[in-house]
């Protein structure tokens, strides 16, 4: 279609390219990183999980086992391929890590560690959501079940040192929810996210056990135009057990404690530390009325912004 | 790759796990629920609504009826199976439900019906949008489109009676387009969503016709902490016909009613209902400006939160 | 499965709304635009883009020349097929388009320079995020660059005419990430996108180089009830470089111009244009605390709404 020469002028430019953006290019590697490997892996791993949900045909308790099995080699296969590639990107600074095999191993070792505290999650979200329908309706379509099931996987590979495959894992989670958890972040068990597009948790962030969030949260950091060299300092808020954080909301700072038992409005924006069972509002913004062009009091006492939404 | 003794210890641990939290796995039913199967039901539904838009070859009048017998045909087919699956989770408090292909049958009954809706739809979006190039780029392309959509398909279901089905596909337009409209939401002819990440409406919404909403709307509940007890309750608002609600704004509680041709600015909070053509717009918070770290006086007169965008 | 007849009815019904909506319906039409190969060609561009990164096998030096013109070639052809079919949806008001090959050959040309730029952008994310692991992380896993390269893509299509091709590229973005970007945009070199899920920047908006965007962030115009009238005139800001805008800012208006090095607090709603190096904070919504349901004196001396989360 192209003249032969313009290819070839385009291929020159190209090439050029190349050499002089030399960081934007993966060349003469021994293997790579995969997103369609880390979402294969995702997928295997949920099905290992929540078994017989996400499969395409119907599982019996005497094939169960060999299903499992086989799901499992293919899974623990493909993930210490993707840790294998991403090892050499480990700063020797620290401790030696252990071969990719072994990661693999290891991390295999903690599913059910992660399959229990996933059951305290679904019924949190069971026991919080009126318009929830059953436990199935929330593994087969929650989305912050599959985000904070995709965390709790990544947070554990995050742990075990291995690079980059991590935070692939959580940017995929992401991309299908709107969720935004760093795999560096600790979570306690019972978790329920509602909603959930908008939130962002950040990497040092510590939560407790049985905290809701709901969408537009952010659990953030306080700028400290620090770039790099904060790069392992606590930025992100410790929550305590049993907080309520309504939608739109943000806590910030490395520093900032919300105490047990505290819920936090919608809206509000916290940078300072919270004691515990204290129930924070927003003063809401005032309104304007306006009918016809012309200013208009309409009696208007509000509810302060408690509330959550399905 | 990983010595046979270990692989034993792994699945024996798994075992187990499945025998404890019994309750998240699927096993020894007649057939299961399948996320690709919805996915599919969707796309082929879409093929037919906008027929054309979405199919691998040019469509010609005299072959359309093929093309399109063959699509029903197939997509009724996997959406009876669907619901098969689906029925066993039936409340059976409630009326006995006709059979799956009976349901899938009077669903079908209904897609000119959807279809003279959405043509209302694509309507308010080309008007209410000045980057709207045609209405096939509307078509084509715009997330609110297909969110509308899929709401209007599964509302339908959930009018059935049918469970958990409608709630999945909601669930995968919330992950491809971030807006989260529950499938019992009750919407009435030419709804315009703009942008729409992080838009939320609840399951017992009740919105009229001509109703524009922008990004990062909620139409929600207020906080009762009720859970599970308050599943048949009214607990969203009511929004009547040709009323606009621009970004970021929160509404909020089943009482609250928000009148004919009422203007809801940015960012504003509402818990209480709203007389017909009121505009309402949030007394902007009070900005600070700082010049070399010294406070700094700006003249600074904002206009109030009105404002669409693309 | 269902009755002949009750087929023979559903179709009927479904050929008469065909008729009747016939603006949903794309017939005898010479060929269509598919978001499938949308899709496929930004996943070729992106393999081009970065080389190495996204390909299957590892890349030698070597084999680069042949393994790029193949793509070279095939992502061309494709990209011609999609612009022929959308040329006839070009406004002959304006000057005559190039035709689809020499449009897609054209387009071919600037890819070196939008390698160049991006190579800007990735440096801005590593430089500004303390939690970014290195380059690598972020070529791979980054949702802001994948808008930002999706982006500087469609909007050289835009730049050159062609029309709805570039909206469906933006589209497809945004599903992925949240971010919605217009392809109308104009962007400097080291652009941050941070988080990303929720930013919205409209099509005549105007933004210049290093500068940062946190999520929720909202780029946009007022307000003026001119639907398609306003289809040509600047309705979003200007952002000058070395600006910095926060978490849930609204910056709007086409004659809004924000000054070099500005820096925009995290929920700020800004109609007017702000002088340079001005720090423009939200003075915070005052909050209210209760415990055992009084209300409580809580000393809590808030930091203003400077903050970045990662």
């Amino acid at each position: 279609m192209m003249p032969e020469e313009r290819i070839h002028q385009l291929m020159t430019n190209l090439l050029d390219s190349y050499r002089t953006e030399e960081s934007m290019i993966k060349i003469e590697a021994s293997g790579q990183l995969s997103r369609e490997a880390i979402i294969r892996i995702i997928g295997d791993l949920r099905r290992i999980i929540f078994a017989g949900y996400f499969s395409e045909k119907p599982l019996r308790w005497d094939s169960l086992e060999y299903y499992i099995g086989n799901l499992l080699e293919q899974v623990l296969y493909t993930l210490a391929k993707q840790i294998e590639h991403a090892l050499p990107y480990h700063n020797n600074d620290g401790e030696p890590l252990p071969s990719a095999t072994e990661l693999s191993d290891i991390f295999a070792g903690r599913l059910s560690a992660i399959r229990s505290l996933l059951a305290t999650d679904i019924e949190a979200a069971y026991d919080g959501d009126p318009s929830a329908f059953n436990r199935d309706e929330i593994i087969l379509s929650y989305p912050g079940i599959f985000a904070i099931m995709v965390h709790r996987l990544a947070h554990e590979l995050y742990l075990l040192g291995v690079p980059l495959v991590p935070r692939m894992m959580s940017e995929y989670a992401h991309s299908l929810t709107g969720i935004d958890i760093h795999p560096g972040a600790t979570i306690g068990h019972h978790l329920f996210i509602d909603h959930g597009t908008g939130i962002v948790i950040g990497e040092t962030a510590i939560i407790g056990n049985f905290v809701k969030i709901y969408q537009g949260v952010t659990i953030g950091a306080l700028s400290t135009r620090g770039g790099q060299l904060l790069h392992s300092v606590k930025r992100h808020p410790t929550i305590e057990d049993h907080v309520t954080i309504y939608s739109g909301a943000s806590i910030l700072g490395g520093g900032t404690v919300i105490g047990e038992g505290v819920v936090i409005g919608s809206n509000a924006f916290i940078t300072r530390s919270v004691p515990e069972k204290t129930r924070v509002s927003v003063k809401n913004p005032e309104l304007q009325f306006k009918l016809d062009d012309k200013m208009h009091n309409v009696e208007f006492v509000q509810d302060n912004a408690w509330f959550y939404t399905i």
